[in-house]
């Protein structure tokens, strides 16, 4: 078959067949299918749009294109859990001790990533001596062991899919649903899930900014799951302000372990109790989401979550006593406050410009090669809703630098302020299943 | 500006400025736009059409990626005709002559091509002695003297539109209106024509199948032309079936010595009669439609047509003898006729199955490097309403080789014979200016 006519048909709105999308994704991986022609298929995507069964055969193609891990020898269902960005997204480092304490097996692939803070790998690298750097055995054997175990991306996962996404961000056709939907979807299938549960971010600070289109890709992401095997659950969530109060790396551990001790933000903690409920039910240790929910609030209450946050950390060489001495995580020479001009209730925070002020102060990655500084960041102390008073500190600067005019400004920038009351938004928008 | 930008506001509706689309086009030609980035371009055009202004600005930058030829120094007004491929067109064989005898300057820039008979040079070249390699300064002079000359196209031409066109091709956009409209006028354009008349072929032995489609391409085209300074029509002409008898290269310059003469198909004859007359009017040599026909009927009937055609044979080495005795064109070592089958009406000739038939010949080109055979073809003895008795012969195959079998069903296959009587179709069947 030529990839012309594959192109032409799909141009034309006609459905590609499970070996026609084997083919191209086969050819595109092997180098046999050239870039000009993919990144015209992609655009025709873009307009056409895929079936749920073509939405499905690319993602299980994509999966097909490179390693898929096996995580058979770990018993019970393993269930991975994807956020689509945001901005001080500290989830992961909560869930994973969290659902983990209450018998949610773990077994967590991650990665470095770029945006506005590091990947889940760099802000645990925070904690000192904890690494990522373990083989699969000693992997496998520590879920089995503790429920929980952090493992860094294989490079040779989805191969397909990372080299269509490079593609896709120089030709304009990034913003495609099911492109987006498959490429999320086969990396957490070729990692091993069994089932996933998916946190789709809404609002000024997530890659969907619309809800309608949060809704279509939860949707979609959720119906390629249930079609492949993997029970998939989404829950669509509010990023018109950042998640927590902190954005940074050295400084979302902080907040996890507040978190996990019960005294973390409410929203951070809301979001984590919705997200674990799901999970446990997905992996059969609770029946319901209410069994689920207080199941794991007792699992705070009690410390549980917090001692399987410390035995895994130490079980990957990590110093788990900073989690009773948060003072030996990495820490900024200097503090700034950012004290409020007006006095009445703070109105939006845009998140995304929250994201790129930390960014100025060097908590993540503009490109692969940039070194993320683990210490430095911002803490929110105020959130949409809350009232100010002139001179009361809007956010904490944790930099390493003196020169901080520029963050200052963007932090200006990101919150508006007005005399009316505000209500905080809701957190929790929607749920597809 | 990056490229991914101006991707991306094309997809989205967006016009493209003219700066936008002479960088585009410049970056294109000169490498530092990759092909997967034109593809996909080109792909977001095919979906979202463009604008007049987009389209007139996408033909001149593609005239400016390259050579452009002056034809100042020739004097009047210099009008170019194109014809949208087709099957068995000898229009320009017939028309550079029989304009050109009435003082329409004739400057025209011809290429061999791909398809199912060469191109103008190569049905030239049936003429021995013929050729066109004549450098720049006799060509102008030859226009000067004889009012017509014909020259091989440089290589160098819209280089633009050449590597677009390879792109197309294989990545399922060669369909769209835009593209192949200013694909068309930046070659007339950038060839020197001052004046352009489109001789646009529906039916199906032509690239636009679709009459609507056919009218969306002219009006496209005239549209562009106009916008630009070069007063355009376009006519839009039947390609239903074979235009003319003959299939074939030297068969098609005998026919073409007959229809200046006053003996050829009637079709052919009207055809270059109504696009002369159009040619006459651009140029200034006649007032009016009605007298430029008058003009170019005496021409014919007085022998000036014929006439100006041996000069211009002459003119450029070749045997001008062949014009009273065609017998000295290369000749077909064998002839076979095709007997009908059956009594009846002529209902249908597949003209593009008829144009394959004359490939296998050997009439045409399949690769660049493919050898043509000059003297092999088809001669149609019937045209769609014609009686057909049993065993009366409907064509004539001229053939190098005995091994005519694939030939003589893909000639069956293509022509229907009903029992009802059937009205000939109309041969001109719009007009845009």
């Amino acid at each position: 078959m030529r990839t012309v006519d594959l192109i032409t048909k799909k141009r034309d709105g006609g459905e590609l067949t499970e070996n026609e999308i084997n083919s191209l994704i086969g050819g595109y991986t092997d180098g046999s299918i050239p870039d000009y022609q993919m990144s015209a298929m992609a655009m025709a995507i873009f307009f056409r749009g895929m079936t749920p069964t073509e939405r499905a055969n690319l993602t299980m193609a994509m999966v097909h294109s490179g390693e898929t891990i096996d995580l058979s020898e770990i018993s019970g269902i393993k269930v991975d859990k994807h956020s689509t960005g945001g901005v001080g997204d500290t989830t992961t480092l909560v869930l994973a001790p969290l659902v983990a304490s209450i018998g949610v097996p773990v077994a967590k692939m991650s990665g470095r990533g770029l945006g506005h803070t590091g990947g889940t790998i760099d802000k645990l690298e925070s904690v000192p001596g904890f690494h990522v750097e373990i083989d699969n055995e000693t992997f496998i054997e520590l879920v089995n062991r503790n429920g929980l175990a952090v493992i860094g991306q294989s490079d040779n996962l989805t191969p397909a899919d990372k080299k269509l996404y490079g593609l896709r961000d120089v030709t304009g056709t990034v913003n495609s649903i099911p492109l987006i939907a498959s490429s999320i979807m086969s990396k957490k299938i070729a990692s091993g899930a069994d089932a996933i549960v998916l946190d789709v971010k809404t609002g000024d600070g997530a890659f969907m900014k619309e809800m309608a289109e949060a809704e279509d890709l939860a949707s979609c992401m959720v119906d390629i799951g249930n079609r492949v095997g993997r029970r998939t659950v989404a829950v669509l969530s509010d990023m018109s302000q950042p998640l927590g109060n902190a954005i940074g790396n050295a400084l979302e551990v902080k907040e996890a372990i507040d978190t996990l001790r019960g005294v973390g933000p409410q929203d951070l903690t809301e979001l984590c109790l919705t997200l674990g409920s799901h999970m446990a039910v997905l992996a059969g240790v609770a029946s319901s989401k209410e069994e689920a929910r207080a199941l794991l609030e007792q699992s705070i209450a009690d410390g549980s979550a917090l001692e399987k946050f410390k035995t895994f950390l130490a079980a990957q060489g990590g110093d788990a006593s900073v989690v009773d001495e948060p003072e030996r995580l990495p820490t900024a020479k200097f503090r700034f406050e950012v004290p409020s001009k007006e006095a009445g209730f703070v109105a939006t925070i845009a998140a995304e410009n929250m994201g790129l002020a930390a960014m100025l102060l060097g908590a993540g990655r503009a490109t692969k090669e940039s070194k993320i500084d683990l210490a430095v960041g911002i803490v929110l102390h105020k959130k949409i809703g809350d009232s100010v008073r002139i001179g009361e500190s809007l956010a904490t600067i944790h930099a390493n630098n003196e020169a901080i005019q520029d963050v200052l400004v963007k932090i200006y920038e990101s919150i508006r302020i007005q005399q009316q009351m505000v209500a905080p938004p809701p957190l929790v928008v929607g749920e597809v299943k």
